[in-house]
C-alpha cells in the first residue's frame, strides 16, 4: 500500500537535497514530496523569515497539495518545523518522523536546544552577515559529515544556502506538548552524528520528549542524506510505517 | 564441544517463544532447553505467583532435568529468575547471560528498577485485573518491538500472555551480590530496545552490577527474539562461550 | 595518494601486534609505521621507564625516520604518547587519531583517567612485581578481549609484555591543550569497548576533549586489532583522511 512521505529538510539544506533519499522510497512504492522551507528558498529575505514563516510555508504546502494521512519527517532544524505544522494541522498527520532532530517544548525555540558554543558562534556570524548564517566548513567537515571522504565533504557543502537566523531564535507556539499529541511519533537516529556533541545528544536528550515513540536506529553522520541516502531511505521507511 | 543453554523468557512470554532462537543455537552444536516459568503457564494462578515460586520453579526443572555446566541466560524480566538461581545451585551454572535483563541487587525487586511511569500504569492494571497485567499493544509496539513491522507486532502481542503482578514486587533474596559471585557473566544488549527508555537504560545502568562482566551487542529492539532470532542465537553464544 | 600512517601500541602491546592493521592499511596505498615505545622493548628497565622517555622514542621515531604529513594513530595509552608528540614536533603531524585512547589534559597522567577499582588494582600489582604490571587474565578476556573466542583470547593474552608502571603516573606536560591545537583530529570509538566501563566511557567522556574532531565508530572491543584487523584498518582511514 503506497503512504505518503513528507521529506523537510534541515538548516541551510533544500528539499532538492533530499531527492536521493525520496528517490529510494518511491522505489519502495510510497509517494514523497520535498518541499523547501520559506527561508530556505532562492530570494527570500533571509534577514526577516523567522520559524514562524517558515513552518507556516510548510502547512500551506501540506494543503495546497491536499496531502492527508502524512508520514511527516523532519530532519534536524526541520524538527521545528514538523512541531510546528502537528499543532496547525493534525488531522493531515499520520506520524510525526524526526531524524536527528530538535523536538522542541512549548515556547522554546531552536537555540535553546544546542550547546553555548554553537550558540555564541552562530551570535557572531549573524552580526557579521545582516542575520544569515552559514555553517563554517570545518565544523561541517569534521562534525557533521564525518562519514564523507574530502570530494563529497566539499560537494555538499557548495549545495547548501545560508540559514535566516530567526529561525533559530523565533521561539515556537505548541498548544498541546508533543508528549501529549495523539499522533504517531518515531525518532531516526544517526549513531555517529555528533552535529549536536554526544555528551548533550539528540537521542535520548531530545527524542524523550516526545512521551512514548518509536527509535529507529542506524550508522551514519549528521548528514546520511548525502552519505548513505539508500539507508537513511529504509529507516524512514521503518520509523514511518504503521 | 557441545554446552548447555537454558534461555529464560520474559514477562508476558512462555519458553516456547524462544523456541526459534534455540533452534539456531542447536545448530551450532549446542543443547538447548526452554522451560516456562511458574505463573506463565496455562492455568496457573496469577492472582498469587511471586517472584520466588517463579524463580523455584526454575531450579526444579534444573534439578529434574539433571542440568550442570548451563549457561544460564535469562531476558528482561527473566533475569531476576537467573540471579536467584544462582543464589540456589551455583554448582549447576557455567556462566549467567543477562539479554537485556534486570540485574538485582539483593532485597530489590523488579519494580525497584522500571521508570515511575511504567510502575504507575502497572499497579492501575493489577488493581483493575486481580493483580494479572497485559502489556498494552501501543507500548509493545512502539517501545518494546520497534524493528519490527505491523504484521509481526501483533502476531507476536498475540501469543503473550498475563503476567502475575506479584513477579515484579515481590523482592530477591541474594546471600551474595551478584557483582560478588565467582560465576562467569555476560551481558548482550541490543542497541535499540527502549522498553527501558534510553535515559535509563539497561546497559550500562543495570549491567554494571555484575561486576566485572562481558559485554556482546547487537542491533535489535527488546523483542528479538521475534524479530532476529539468528541474531540473537549467535550473540547468546558468543555470550555463553567460555 | 599515499598517505603517511604511524599506528602507536597500548600499554602491555607492541609495534608487532600491529602489523595486521598495517598490511590492510597498506594494501589500500599508504605508507604505514608500527614503532614500539620505549618501555615495552625487549630489555628495557621496566622499573624505570617513565612516559616522558616513552613519548621521546615516538619523537626519535618519527625524526629517524624523517617522517612528515604523518597521520599519528594512538591506541589506548599510546594515545598519551601521541599527544606529548604533537608538542613536541607538531610540524610533522597532519591528523591525530585516537583509537579508543586516553586524551589527556595538560598535567595529566593515565591513571587520572581509569576508575579506581583500576588504580587500586595497578597499585597493588606495582607493588608486588618491581613497577611493571601486567593485566590478570579474566579481566583482559571478559572487559578488553570480549569479542573473541577463548582461543584468540588465550594467543593474545601470551603476546603482551608487562608494562612499566611510571607509563601511567607519570604527567604529561602539554604546552597547549589538546582542544586548542590547531591539528586535525578524530577518534576512532569500538563501540563494545568496556576496558573503560562504560558509565565512565572512552567516547564522549574523553573524546570531546580534543575540541573540534571528527567521530569514526565501529563493532568491536578494545582489542579489535586483534578480532577484527581488516576493519580497524578501515576505520583508521577513515579518520586518518582529509
Amino acid at each position: 500500500m503506497a503512504d505518503t512521505y513528507v521529506l523537510v529538510h534541515g538548516a541551510w539544506h533544500t528539499g532538492e537535497l533530499f531527492e536521493p533519499v525520496a528517490a529510494y522510497i518511491r522505489a519502495m512504492g510510497h509517494d514523497v514530496w520535498c518541499p523547501t522551507l520559506a527561508g530556505n528558498r532562492t530570494g527570500d529575505d533571509r534577514a526577516t523569515v523567522g520559524l514562524t514563516q517558515a513552518a507556516q510555508s510548510l502547512v500551506d504546502y501540506l494543503e495546497e497539495k491536499n496531502l492527508t494521512g502524512v508520514r511527516l519527517v523532519g530532519h534536524s532544524y526541520g524538527g521545528m518545523a514538523i512541531s510546528r505544522a502537528a499543532a496547525l494541522v493534525p488531522g493531515r498527520i499520520r506520524r510525526l518522523v524526526y531524524q536527528n532532530a530538535f523536538v522542541p517544548l512549548n515556547g522554546e525555540c531552536l537555540n535553546d536546544m544546542v550547546p553555548p558554543h554553537y550558540k555564541a558562534l552562530f551570535d557572531g556570524l549573524a552580526a557579521a552577515s545582516a542575520n544569515a548564517v552559514m555553517l563554517p566548513y570545518p565544523i561541517w567537515r569534521e562534525a557533521f559529515i564525518n562519514d564523507a571522504d574530502a570530494a563529497l565533504a566539499e560537494s555538499s557543502f557548495a549545495r547548501l544556502n545560508p540559514q535566516p537566523y530567526r529561525t533559530f531564535t523565533e521561539a515556537v507556539s505548541l498548544p498541546t506538548e508533543l508528549a501529549a499529541l495523539q499522533i504517531g511519533k518515531s525518532y531516526v537516529n544517526a549513531e555517529q552524528d555528533t552535529a549536536m556533541p554526544h555528551s548533550m545528544p539528540w537521542h535520548p536528550r531530545l527524542s524523550e520528549r516526545l512521551g512514548l515513540f518509536r527509535l529507529v536506529s542506524c550508522t551514519g553522520s549528521h548528514e546520511i542524506c548525502f552519505t548513505n541516502p539508500r539507508l537513511l531511505a529504509e529507516k524512514i521507511v521503518e520509523a514511518g510505517r504503521d
